[in-house]
């Protein structure tokens, strides 16, 4: 799982905020979700969840059997959330939220969820294995091409990274700390959360890496046929 | 300039339209418009341009002095239309459609503008050097890496191709044939219309290769440190 920590109302409220949320971690089930989407809506979805979690409520993620039924849980908090603030309606503004749940309960294997701000939800799937929400597409065009469900896991880790990068690059409401749980098959709560600051050195050589191959990769394509090489854009910019 | 075909008014209704529309092209002025957004509205405008040349109306585009009066008479033909319908408001329904026009006029450089639905309208500058109208976001990582306002003309060409391509493999509702059409300063009335079907050779060729080199040049990217390399993703997904 991979979020960025930029949220804004407007371009000149820009905040930092994880969007990353580590709601139960013990040996036998693991659960982490990732929000998108209206920050009140977020926040007050993840207190809740971690409310019923301390007031033992019911359901909660501790006594949920499977993952969808934690996805269905959330979905009915986030619908609850998102309906106290529908009515108000001036332009522009949404409650909506949507999540990403991804986890593990031991004897069953691990599982990615998005819950939608309708309180529905979908699975990653052999053919579609990846999820993303918010700001997404200028970061997708990377993972269709790379990402197939039986990816090595430093690999989908490395795209996931990559594909925040192009996002940031084209997208200034993105930004980073940048942050990773990277989770293995079994080792329930035993996750690795990496962060990773504006000026870490491996996302820097990454980024410059990635820069520099894409673009000797682009300047290896065939020519378009009977486009002549040598003529240069004109700056007509600012005359 | 370059244009995908493809329109829709929902995925079960999609049909092929060029959304490229050369409108006026003498050897003393050529100028073209890409329409995005609601067909009706961008053929509406399309089709009073086109009147307003028959008819001798004024101004049209035989009349304007500048480009910049080309787009502030389109902006102005498109919040008529687009008003005609605003007050329809089913669910989804939205008249706006925004245009980028380009073109030379004698004696002037050659310019682009994109025009609103509000009919105002900016042009590219040396740091913006390229505009972009429709379902842009998947396609504007590899132009914002590879498009400098001194780009070769050749590899511009490219770019937009790449950046097409990038579009169609992420998003179904864009789609062939592509358009382009190539101008260079000075050679007005002269620029090549090259059309680009579903089964281009050359498209195809481009596709594959831009595929591979992407992959290779991932792959050849540092691994994020502390990730194992040999896991594999699990597929949980049919289960």
């Amino acid at each position: 799982m991979a979020s960025d920590s930029r949220t804004h109302a407007g371009v000149d409220q820009m905040s930092t905020y994880s969007k990353m949320h580590r709601l139960i971690d013990d040996p036998t089930r693991e659960m982490t979700i990732l929000s998108a989407g209206n920050l009140a809506t977020s926040q007050a979805v993840v207190r809740q969840i971690r409310r019923d979690l301390t007031e033992d409520g019911e359901p909660n993620l501790k006594t949920v059997a499977h993952l969808s039924e934690a996805a269905e849980y959330i979905g009915r908090i986030n619908v609850t959330e998102i309906g106290k603030h529908r009515k108000q309606k001036p332009k522009d503004f949404s409650p909506d939220a949507t999540f990403i749940l991804g986890g593990q309960i031991a004897g069953h294997p691990p599982q990615i969820y998005l819950v939608y701000p309708e309180g529905n939800y979908i699975r990653a799937a052999a053919r579609s294995p990846y999820l993303q929400i918010g700001e997404l597409k200028y970061g997708k065009p990377i993972l269709d091409r790379i990402v197939t469900h039986d990816l090595a896991l430093a690999e989908a880790v490395k795209c996931a990274l990559v594909s925040m990068d192009s996002t940031m690059r084209s997208n200034a409401t993105v930004g980073p700390p940048i942050e990773l749980l990277v989770c293995e098959t079994g080792r329930i709560g035993r996750s690795r959360h990496i962060p990773f600051d504006e000026d870490d050195d491996y996302l820097r050589e990454l980024r410059i890496a990635w820069q520099a191959s894409l673009k000797q990769a682009f300047e290896a394509l065939p020519p378009v046929p009977g486009v002549k090489a040598r003529i240069r854009l004109v700056d007509s910019a600012d005359d």
